[in-house]
């Protein structure tokens, strides 16, 4: 078969995959699409967790026999008894003639086992058909599952020139109307949402997914001196507000803990939370993706300790100007331009009026994990 | 005739224009087709300041009649007798039947006058044919006729957090290979190329266009303290270096002018050169375009002042973070969001690694002259 033919299906198979995002977590991600005499017979994806994988949805679809259908799955299908049966097995049992898998699952409990069942029923397969894709749509089910760091994506709006507020602090509204409503849906996509004390001093968000029917992420404070107001409007009532402290305030601690808040204690990095230490409890916790809506001190601090996956920068068409105002990276910054942080499979469009980057950290070069 | 046969004809009209970029000032930038039977019959444009017209030079391209053709210029035929006689007779004697006119020449020696020596002679006229496009191609030309000040494009370039340099100073290259070319080409389409005397002072640039055959700009040096070291290389030996200056230190104007730089003393304005002052004598002396290169101080003084009209910036996919290190738009900066500089007409395209915006200040809100 043609790569056109099969790239098409398969991105048929990721666009059902993306449906899932903000139900499935700590789940992959999973599209499925069966394939008959050249047309779609079927499709399905996982869509909450705990429910029915994208392959048995993609059978309920079909009316008709899948004996002799091609199958597309954006990961490499379960083999394990989990919160429901493998679906490798499904596959045989409904007569599927090839399978062709996106991505291997890098899932200790699953790598390459599916693939196995698969083969030794007689069924063709072949891996890795848009894979640099299949492996972008689940980056944070990917990294948590292989390093047990939750995936971190710095999100910053700022002017032309670089600025994220006027020196008089004011940044309501650098990004346009578009963009802010592409946040909301950041919101969702992610489990947790950080930030700094700061941020919640100056501006007292919500910091809420405000989408119908959306998912609330996790909301995690970095306040190494435990300065939060007790009727922070960040705390809310959901018991989902995480402050991460290096504060030996009892007094305080007990009483956000009264407010539903959970708060880490983490040892000191440089008198402030150590970055590393949280993240390998937040990442404990389930956690494995945060859409950091920090300032540039919390931004480099995320990137000097090489926990940042990933910038998401909306850049507004204005110029703001100031030698005092504030910019989205800061802390020391590097001191020589070979020892910057590189950025690679950069990515801009257009949102409303605003221009949106997307890049990954390369990782070979800086603060690897 | 269709738009699209009219856009696509006048389109290769602008891209002859292009060609004279560098050659022509203070001349505009103009192209011309011929179109007999629907096909391009010939072609020509403006190529130096002093020679043949891009009509003129349309007409010696035939190698036939242009008897009944259509003509394409992207800017109205001239109606009078400068440095070589009126094109708008020569349209009239090769028996053109019908003219499409870009973008009606704001000259107030030509203003309609053309078109209308063409009506006069029976000769059907059509202007406005990609106008927005035809105005962009000559808007330093455009500017300086109607204003008398120079077309000003602020250039930087800058890690996506906005920086313009490491904090240590370093910026050896921010921008990749295939953009710095192109700042070479652009030094070769601004007659005049602007920077601030701490960028002579750090870099010791020489500022010249390294293009094969390119034209070296004027090199505009602000300088309100008259720092400027005598064995400079911006000042070269071309006599193309112009200080300005609020000093009254005669001695080292007098040293400086030995060496062949044009010292410009303007008054003060709050101690620094008068941006307003200095435009308007470099406009009066035939400078139509200033490409300028300075830091952050320089920049913001040109915004804040409304004397620039546009925005280059190189992006380039790295970070290099640091709370002191230097951004492209510094000075006092803007209180309000409301209150900032607007961009308009914005595009970004990728150039080599980095991604390039251009984007035009909105006069009609922000200190328009």
């Amino acid at each position: 078969m043609e790569n056109y033919e099969k790239n098409r299906f398969m991105r048929r198979a990721l666009e059902l995959a993306a449906r899932g995002a903000g139900a499935v977590d700590p789940n992959p991600l999973v599209g499925a699409v069966i394939v008959k005499d050249g047309r779609i017979a079927g499709e399905g994806w996982h869509k909450k967790f705990g429910e029915a994988h994208a392959e048995v949805n993609a059978f309920s679809s079909l009316t008709e026999s899948a004996e002799g259908a091609e199958m597309y799955v954006t990961l490499e299908p379960c083999a394990h008894y989990g919160k429901t049966p493998p679906c490798a097995n499904a596959i045989v049992k409904h007569g599927i003639k090839k399978v062709y898998i996106g991505l291997t699952d890098p899932n200790p409990r699953v790598a390459g086992k599916g693939a196995e069942i698969l083969k030794n029923a007689g069924i063709e397969v072949e891996t890795g058909v848009l894979e640099a894709e299949c492996r972008r749509i689940n980056a944070p089910f990917l990294k948590h599952i292989t390093t047990g760091l939750p995936y971190i994506v710095l999100k910053w709006a700022m002017s032309l020139d670089g600025k994220i507020a006027c020196h008089t602090g004011e940044s309501k509204w650098i990004s346009c109307e578009e963009s802010r409503a592409e946040v909301q849906a950041l919101r969702n996509r992610y489990i947790g949402i950080m930030t700094g004390i700061n941020t919640v001093l100056a501006d007292d968000p919500y910091l809420t997914c405000r989408i119908d029917g959306g998912r609330s992420p996790y909301r995690i404070i970095c306040d190494s001196g435990l300065k939060i107001p007790l009727d922070a409007k960040v705390i809310g009532t959901d018991k989902k507000c995480i402050v991460a402290t290096v504060s030996g305030d009892n007094d305080k601690i007990a009483k956000l803990e009264e407010k539903g808040v959970k708060v880490i204690v983490t040892p000191e990095s440089n008198g402030k939370v150590d970055l590393n230490f949280l993240m390998q409890k937040l990442g404990a916790s389930g956690i494995n993706g945060i859409l950091c809506e920090g300032g540039g001190t919390l931004n480099f601090a995320l990137l000097e300790s090489g926990l940042a996956d990933k910038a998401i920068v909306y850049t507004a068409p204005m110029i703001i100007g100031g030698r005092d105002a504030k910019t989205p990276v800061e802390g020391a910054g590097y001191r020589h331009i070979p020892d910057c942080v590189e950025l690679e499979n950069v990515s801009v469009r257009q949102c409303g009026t605003d221009f949106v980057f997307e890049a990954e950290v390369r990782k070979n070069v800086h603060g690897d994990n």
